[in-house]
């Protein structure tokens, strides 16, 4: 038997994350049953969603349990398949726990067709935030030639493909982010037209200078206080893709403006959705995506951390406005 | 000539209107030029929409201007007419100033084809109230058989049309009034399948009991802590229909728990809009409301207040709860 090392969940953060959170343990690994596919773990993917699951109360996904691995998208290599479906040496792209090897249905899993250098894509712009950009910005921000969109968290995953996918689509795109690396970042190699910081104390202001035309397409990743400010610039018929809620996630105070006067003034949309309703088209968006890194219209940057014991170190990092471009972890 | 009383406003409220903001004036009234029509006015529309264009900040329709006639919803008789569309005996529907008599351009006046008897319905379940219900909650609420539909005001001029199409089309219907005659008429009139009093210090406990399976389609014309409330029954795929927002028309405090968290994790939608934008489609819309009152499935319910000199109280009073059904001044 191989000894498999899990990260587990030892207690649920209050506000932020912490490592001690976290506890890694050993586990015997035994063969897969009939149907199921052994996979050594290549990549793990830490996504902000995560945080919501380690609270008790139940979300869109049910809460990760305690003294349990936790679990996310993984890559892995087939070392020992009892399905027809699967060949030891293949890479699939799975729904698992942070560990050595993960045991899954056949079923459950998917065969990735991209060479091992680029294996990383099926957890990023490939993979969950880019299918979360693309069907969140087309199918409910609708987004036309001429105009303006504006995206929170514009460096990370998923914001840093909507705001490409905006400029493919003709939009006058507006990037804020939290350093102004980040800034330099989308202005000047992902081609947005402004980027803006909102730790600058002027960011009210700047926000105003940088939306003349209002805004008409706002794709949210943060919530709280950046949302008010860009919701009081929408125009008329604008649409909010309501993507991702920092305040949610870490249970920071949660009052605010009300904002559905403003929605009603402007008949506004605003809609939360989540990226597996889309599942049946996500081949469509791959394929699309795939198309426009060919033509060069569409950069990818990801930040990678080296191994199984960092997991947690890389989770918590994501709150940290540190990171640019998707978080990964290299298991092996 | 003849001498045409007009109400005009002469103060912008602060907080709830009073009688203090308007005052009745005689002014001398013209013969309509080419292409004009000039009208007795017979019935005048108050709306609670029309608080915002007291304020001088601009909404999704410009202010009313300082010491000039208010204007509104009216339905009048042709008395003189310029234009060969209309004939002095014919009634008509405009959207004129509140006085004794209105001039108005052909164009932009409708000819109403009800008996006189019921002329007034063109301003209530055949006009804008009955047109904001009808598209409100079947294009933006979509409500499904077996559903649950919640909808606030619901003794109003809109709510009671939203309840009781809400029935039609087989929801499971929750009216929320201001008072215990309005619960009373709304289970026992309107065959709403249960109505709450939100001035019931258990509202709250009480909602959640009447919402056993949440809440899927949430037409709000309050906004507000009532707002809050039912949005925290929302299912997942819900469906907000921002109509109204009270605590907008008043200024009062504007501040409450962030809502977006909560239609992120339910992905559900909240979309504001101004009846307008349905013009093309009101008679069809027409058309299906009076099929439905021959039939008997909806019922409808006027409160008319008699004199011109009493449409400022006509109008105050939609604020204070204690009107039921469409509210409309008889001028003559």
């Amino acid at each position: 038997m191989k000894i498999n090392r899990q990260i587990i969940l030892t207690s649920r953060p209050v506000g932020m994350a912490s490592l001690s959170n976290f506890q890694m343990i050993n586990q015997p690994i035994s063969h897969p049953r009939e149907g199921e596919v052994l996979s050594k773990t290549l990549y793990v993917s830490v996504d902000p969603y995560m945080r919501s699951r380690m609270d008790e109360r139940p979300s869109y996904i049910e809460p990760f349990q305690l003294n349990e691995p936790i679990n996310g998208g993984v890559i892995g290599e087939v070392v020992e398949s009892n399905s027809p479906t699967f060949q030891a040496g293949e890479f699939v792209l799975g729904f698992s726990t942070w560990g050595d090897y993960f045991i899954a249905s056949a079923s459950k899993l998917e065969k990735i067709s991209l060479p091992k250098h680029s294996l990383s894509l099926a957890l990023g712009i490939l993979g969950m935030p880019g299918m979360t950009a693309y069907f969140g910005l087309l199918d409910i921000g609708n987004p036309k030639p001429g105009e303006t969109l504006v995206v929170t968290a514009a460096a990370g995953a998923v914001g840093s493909v909507v705001g490409q996918i905006g400029k493919i689509k003709g939009c006058h795109v507006i990037g804020i982010a939290g350093n102004d690396e980040k800034v330099r970042y989308l202005q000047q190699e992902l081609g947005f037209d402004k980027a803006l910081n909102y730790k600058d104390p002027k960011f009210v202001k700047n926000l105003k200078e940088a939306t003349p035309q209002g805004v008409d397409v706002y794709f949210d990743n943060v919530g709280g206080p950046i949302t008010d400010a860009i919701v009081s610039r929408i125009n008329r018929h604008a649409r909010i893709v309501i993507c991702g809620q920092i305040s949610m996630y870490n249970h920071e105070i949660d009052i605010g403006p009300r904002l559905f006067p403003q929605l009603l003034v402007k008949s506004a949309l605003a809609k939360g959705f989540i990226v597996n309703e889309y599942e049946m088209n996500f081949p469509e968006a791959r394929h699309q995506i795939a198309k426009w890194m060919e033509e060069g219209k569409l950069k990818y940057q990801e930040s990678i951390i080296q191994g199984l014991e960092n997991i947690p170190k890389a989770f918590i990092a994501l709150f940290s406005g540190e990171n640019q471009g998707k978080q990964i972890v290299k298991v092996e």
